[in-house]
This record gives C-alpha cells, sequence and structure tokens, in this order.
C-alpha cells in the first residue's frame, strides 16, 4: 500500500473525527449525590442505587488482605454485575482489516467523544431499560447462528473501583454489507492501532478489544528484523516464537500468586465508610486521596436519550501504567506482575510492571516506578496519557508507558513478578479473567509500535 | 505388562486399603449446632463461624435469576475463602506413571476411609491453625523452585453448596525418592483410573485431580481401534481429534451461555433465612427438601488432631450426575450443559448432561434425566455411587453415569447444551473455571472405562 494513501486514509479519519467533535454535544454539570434524578440512597446501607434497580450501584466494601503495605480498608465501589458487550465488526478489503469504529460521546470524557468499537453497550442499555434508542448494529453481536466470531470472551475491568465487573469483548467478521453513518466509520485495524499514540482518542473499550484481536503486521511496514528492542517486541508479538517461560510454567507461577495471599472483601455501608466523609453533594476520602464519588446531569445529542443523571468516579491525579521490557536471550519479554485487586472476579489477574498513581500513593514507592520514570529518553519506547472508560468514571487518565528496562536490569525478578512475551499474554486473552485492563491496554500500546 | 502382574497389584492395593479400613478409626457423633464447641453463632447475622475466624464459615445467600424455574431464592452456604492443596505426587517406573495416594478419614465418609491424594489441606489446615500434626509430604507442593509441575491450577467445587470455594489442583513429579508409609501408597495410574469403578472408593480430591492429568492409554490393552461407543469415547480422550466444534466456538458458546441470564447473590442473615428453620441443633428447609445443616463431634485416631466439632451440610437423598454420548461423524462426543450455580465464581460452568437430586426436584423433570434413568443396560458405559468431599459435606453421594445417547438422539440440541470431545474438555482444565466438580469427576469416570 502507497504510504501517500495511509496518509490520505488518516487525514480523512481525523477530519471526519473533527467534523464529530464539533457536532456532539454532551454538556455534563456536576449536582450534588442527593439532588440525582431517578437515584435513590437505600434508607439503611446508604448504597446509591438507579429507581429501576438496574444499570449499576455505589456500594461500600470492606477489604482485609495480607496482599500490599495496608492490611485492612474500606471503599466505596461501583457494582455492575450485568455483562455489557463491547463489539467490533470487521470485514476484510483486498488482504487489509478493517473495523467499523463509532465516535461516542461520553459524559467523564476530557475531550467529549472518542473512538469506541461499533457497539458498546450494557445490557439494561440494549434491552432498551430507559426507552431510549435500540443500539445500532447490536444484531451483529446477538444473532448467534449467523455469526462469524473472532473474540468472544468476558475481561474484567478496573479491579479496585468495578466490584465483580466484566465485559464481553467480541470481534465478529461482517457477512454483509454495512454502510458508514455519521457516527460509525470503517477504519483500517492497522492505522486503529496506530491512533493509539495519540492522547485520549481511542477510548478504552476500543483497546481492550484490540489487545484480544490477534496482531498480524501492518501491511505498510517491512519485517522487524532489526536487533533494537523495538524490533524484538514487535516480533514478540507474533504467535509460536521462543519464550523463557512455558504455558505450563506462567500458569503454575500464576495459580501460585494468587495462593500466597489471602484477600477476603465483605459489603459494607455506603454511609459512614470507614475514612471516607459523605456530604450531600459528593463522597470522598478524609485525606482527599484516591478518588471522589460526584453526581453529574448529562445533555446529550447523539446518544439513546438526550438528558439522564448519574453518579460517577472521580480519580485524584494521573495514574502511570507501564511494561518494562527486556529481552532476554534474544527475545523480547515484558514483565508482568500478578496484582491484588479487590474487585476482580479471582482477585488477582496478570498486570502492568507498573500500575499506581503516585499523587495517592502512601508507603513506599511502588517496585520498578523508578526505572519506569526516570528512564533516559532513548529508552522510551511508547508514552501517551489514555482515558479510562467515560461512561463511569470522571476524567480518569493515566499515562501509559512502554520502558527498555536496559541489559543492566535484572533478568531475576521478586516472585510476584514473570517476564511473559506480548505473545503469550495475547495467547490468554482467548481466556477471560488472565490480563487485567490496564495490562490490556498497554498490549494494544505495544501493537500500535510498528 | 502381564495380566496376571496387574491383578496381583490390585489385590496387594486392596488388602492394603483393607487393612487402613480397620486400623483407621473415626467416629462421629451428631452434636446440636448451639453446642458445637470452637463455633459461635454471630449474634447478628447468626453465621456460624469458628473461633478462630479460619476454616470455613456458614451463612446465608440471597439469589435472584433469570435462569431455570425458581426466580428467587433464599439458603445456607458455605463460604469457605482460602485455597487448599490437592496434590499428587508422581512418579514413572519402567515407563509406567505411579501416584502417591493416601487412605484418608474423614467425618462425611459413609465408609470412614477413602483413597485421597498425597496431600489434601487446607490453608488453616497446613499453616497448623489448629496445632495439629504438619501436613506430610506438602513440601513437595509448596517449594517451587524445585518443583516439576504436571498440573496446577484452581478449579471451583461444589456451586450449590459453597460460595466462591476453589482447590488448587496439582499434580507434582517426585524429584527424589518417597518411600511409604502406613498411609501413604505408590499406585499405578491407569490403576486408580480403574478403582473409580468400585462405589465410593477414590475420594472426589483424587477424582478432580486425575481429571486435570492428561490421560495416556493403559499401557497392558490394546489401542481402542473398535467402531464402538465406548472404543470411540476412549480415543476421543487423546489430544489432536477431531470435533463437532472448534475450541473458539466452544468458548464462544459459554460466554454466550453466561450472558444468556442474570443471577445476582447477597449474603442474607442465616437466621430468619426465608423457607428454612433453625433450631438449636440443625437448620433444615421448610419442605424437608435439599440438605440440612449439622453439627458432629469428630474423633479421629490417624489425623492432624484427635477431636474436633464443626457443622457439616447433609444432602437429602441421592443425586444424578450424567454424561450423554454420541458418537457424531465418527468421534465421540458428551453433552455439556452450561450451568448457573450460585456459588460459582463466575456463576456458569460446562457441567454434565444431567446433575440433580431427583427426590428433592420441584417443578418439571430436567431435561434428558429420563434418558439418562430409563437407557436400556447395553447402553449404560458407567454406572456407580461416588461420595463428594467427606470434610464438609455429611453422607454426600451421586450416582455417576455415562450412556450412550444412541444413534437416534439429535445432534441439534438447546442453546444451553453442547457437544464436545473429552479431549476438548481435558484440554480445557489446563484452565480453571470452565468445568464444574461434577463434569470433572465424570472425566475421570470416562477416563476409567478402558
Amino acid at each position: 500500500m502507497p504510504v501517500s494513501h495511509v496518509q490520505d486514509d488518516r487525514q480523512a479519519f481525523l477530519d471526519w473525527f473533527a467534523e464529530r467533535s464539533l457536532a456532539t454535544g454532551c454538556e455534563v454539570e456536576w449536582v450534588g449525590l442527593d439532588d440525582l434524578k431517578e437515584w435513590r440512597s437505600d434508607p439503611v446501607t446508604g448504597d446509591l442505587t438507579h429507581a429501576s434497580g438496574r444499570f449499576f450501584a455505589v456500594e461500600g466494601l470492606h477489604v482485609r488482605t495480607s496482599y500490599g503495605t495496608v492490611p485492612e480498608w474500606s471503599q466505596p465501589i461501583i457494582r455492575q454485575t450485568e455483562i455489557g458487550i463491547l463489539g467490533m465488526l470487521v470485514k476484510d478489503v483486498s488482504g487489509r482489516l478493517f473495523g467499523l469504529v463509532q465516535a461516542k460521546a461520553e459524559p467523564g470524557n476530557v475531550n467529549t467523544i472518542q473512538v469506541s468499537p461499533t457497539v458498546q453497550a450494557t445490557r439494561s442499555n440494549y434491552t432498551q431499560v430507559h426507552q431510549g434508542h435500540r443500539t445500532k448494529h447490536l444484531e451483529h453481536f446477538t444473532r448467534s447462528r449467523e455469526r462469524v466470531t473472532l473474540v468472544d470472551v468476558l475481561q474484567s475491568e478496573q479491579g479496585s473501583w468495578f466490584y465483580g465487573k466484566r465485559n464481553r469483548n467480541m470481534v465478529v467478521r461482517a457477512t454483509r454489507d454495512v454502510p458508514e453513518d455519521d457516527n460509525h466509520r470503517w477504519v483500517p485495524v492497522e492505522e486503529l492501532r496506530r491512533l493509539l499514540r495519540t492522547d485520549c482518542l481511542v477510548n478504552m473499550d476500543t483497546r481492550t478489544v484490540l489487545a484480544c484481536l490477534p496482531y498480524s503486521l501492518p501491511s505498510d511496514r517491512p519485517y522487524p528484523d532489526g536487533a533494537d528492542v523495538l524490533s524484538a517486541l514487535v516480533r514478540s508479538l507474533l504467535p509460536g516464537g521462543r519464550t523463557r517461560h512455558s504455558l505450563e510454567e506462567l500458569l503454575s507461577w500464576l495459580t501460585e500468586a494468587k495462593n500466597r495471599h489471602e484477600l477476603v472483601t465483605r459489603r459494607a455501608s455506603l454511609d459512614g465508610l470507614a475514612g471516607w466523609r459523605r456530604t450531600p453533594d459528593t463522597i470522598s476520602h478524609e485525606d482527599g486521596r484516591h478518588f471522589s464519588i460526584v453526581g453529574v446531569r448529562v445533555r446529550a445529542s447523539e446518544r439513546e436519550i438526550v438528558t439522564w443523571d448519574q453518579p460517577m468516579l472521580y480519580p485524584h491525579g494521573m495514574g502511570v501504567v507501564a511494561f518494562l521490557a527486556k529481552v532476554i536471550d534474544g527475545v523480547a519479554h515484558l514483565l508482568v506482575h500478578a496484582r491484588f485487586q479487590a474487585g476482580l472476579l479471582d482477585r488477582v489477574e496478570m498486570g502492568p510492571t507498573v500500575q499506581c498513581n503516585p499523587s495517592n500513593h502512601a508507603g513506599p514507592q511502588p517496585l520498578f516506578l523508578n526505572e519506569v520514570l526516570n528512564a533516559p529518553a532513548d529508552r522510551i519506547l511508547f508514552d501517551t496519557v489514555q482515558a479510562e472508560e467515560g461512561g463511569r468514571f470522571y476524567r480518569s487518565e493515566n499515562r501509559y508507558l512502554i520502558v527498555d528496562a536496559g541489559d543492566d536490569f535484572p533478568d531475576e525478578v521478586p516472585g510476584e513478578y514473570c517476564w511473559v512475551t506480548a505473545g503469550q499474554v495475547t495467547s490468554l486473552l482467548k481466556h477471560g479473567y488472565y490480563v487485567n485492563i490496564e495490562a490490556r491496554s498497554l498490549i494494544a500500546c505495544v501493537q500500535s509500535l510498528w
């Protein structure tokens, strides 16, 4: 494919996206929690729930664990038991895979709209609890008989903010012609991956779906045969390469990690939650750290319904999410961390090397944060800011980094860490609950490097 | 291997087992729940907990679901958050795999001792919360550096009786000579599998560990090349065979099934649980159905400690657990059911075709129960009674059946069912939470057929 065409493609996409940004209105106004229409506080527990009993609830959670430096704490958490669909429709055109993306507004987005999958819908959403418009293109994902399914797996979301949340990540091949419309556009998947190099453009739901879709090399680039870390990292995405640990060893390492600590959670009243202060307007931590629960009133011009109120989780400060990479015996490996998080179904999934919010962190500095933040510029392979889910989180942003750890970095690492290849992570993404949302986002970033 | 030697091996094993049965005392006396030493009822919720805060608790659970015929119910449930180890040590002798089994008494066993894995220990158990003896051979499973691990995976247990329970299923190769002792004996794995054809001899923990260990054909039997269902079923255990559905289709079917219904659980007070009656002695269902929670006092002569009290779950009536099998396009398939159970981590796992307790069942008869119970004798490939976990369940027994569905049985089945091969199930057992305990027990039974 000639480079000029690729540039034309990209410019056309960016023009369309700019036009959608101007056309899409989404006004967000802060409203006190007690004033949220259709939401109520449970008289006994103080839980925030929707009048329909659907969508999601904000509840209190008490956590006791032998993992990490804080043995016990309470926190608000979002409980969303129903499973949503994050679905991307794809098609082949002249040997290139295209995905149908949507320009979607969410109240928590700093920039109103971001690139989202073809369909992004909670069950309450697509069963039309709120009596809105039906979700466009949903039928491609729900009609199982005629479906050609490339990806169909339940994956977790933010385990510190959601309790047991999971979404169905799907990639489905279009079996008939699906035309573009105002909000939907066909984009080459390799181009979509490259858009990740731009801050806050490709939303979290797109990133997790892309991570689950097996990687193939871009059609307009040569094979990455260089001896440099970047080339090795791209090669490591391809299936069948050599690995430091076999799949069996990797799974046993994760099982061992799950068994190393206890983590027990109990529901707690959202009112009177130890360490948190609730006013009629917000719920915040006594020290001003972590996050607040706030209320918003949304007026959208391009959504299933036009106006609604909801609580949102507003994180304080920007997080750091990073992989350290190292070439070991000629093969690039990523350092994953067996991370306990109270809201994960099985408590532990593989996370990035570093995942923290430095401005919120109490206690000793997280392991390897220094290596990430103070790496020389020539070792930083990837560095952009990405937004988390704008439907539940208000302006949640993380700095995503992929950093070459350098030859001096030890091959031997503490037991909670393990060297894996990007290809091993991708192959595990056939299954749910192995790789957390932050690590999946980063894998999508690795896929954007070439 | 000459048949006479095999018979000698078996006789020697049965002689040893009979000797252990005589030598092992385990007196079990019923005690009222309010009189259990070291156990207390929470003054607010009525939960039954151990004074140490460890081991397990009996709590109330409220369930709301769109699955099945009962939309809402409450029940007592056993919460055991800590992960135990079910570990089998193995070694090769002249090309045959041997496993080190234990003759282990449990208070719930009708026959006191059963064949158990080398190590069977909860975390409280092996960290010696009760100040008893240390668990013998545990070090082979906990020292990860020097371990040669064949199986290491977390698997669920009874999802209707346990909330979120899972155990670490392990098979580890002995790296040094491990001698037999009074309670431990080396047995050829193929012989161990055959012992499953005897009622209530091989315990549940051994069955799940055997199921997770990839199958190989017995050394003393010819290759199963017959055209009959039994031969086809044994061939289907071997990896790499043809299958009706690809792995991707199978995983997508399960994801779809998980998304089909909602199932929401909430803790409820064990006191005043709707539909249940609590006395100082027991907790039972108003209709006398399902199960009771009872108390027992145990005096054992061969255990970590000599005497203890505990609550147990006492199921009413014997259950039926069955696979229908059918040869489709020359390959034997098993009919699995995507089964919602309130205590499973992700609510749904693949279960047997039929899993029910006919004497307890209210409402319409479960699908395919008739085909199982009224099959002609020549279609019944396997039919034994096996006991469930004797450490938590009092005299829990199920009739395990593998039944040839016959050529007239349709290939097309309802959406909650799927035809899979025994080899596909075995390959999924590398991962946790795909296959429920009843189906894993049945897979061990399939492995015993040849």
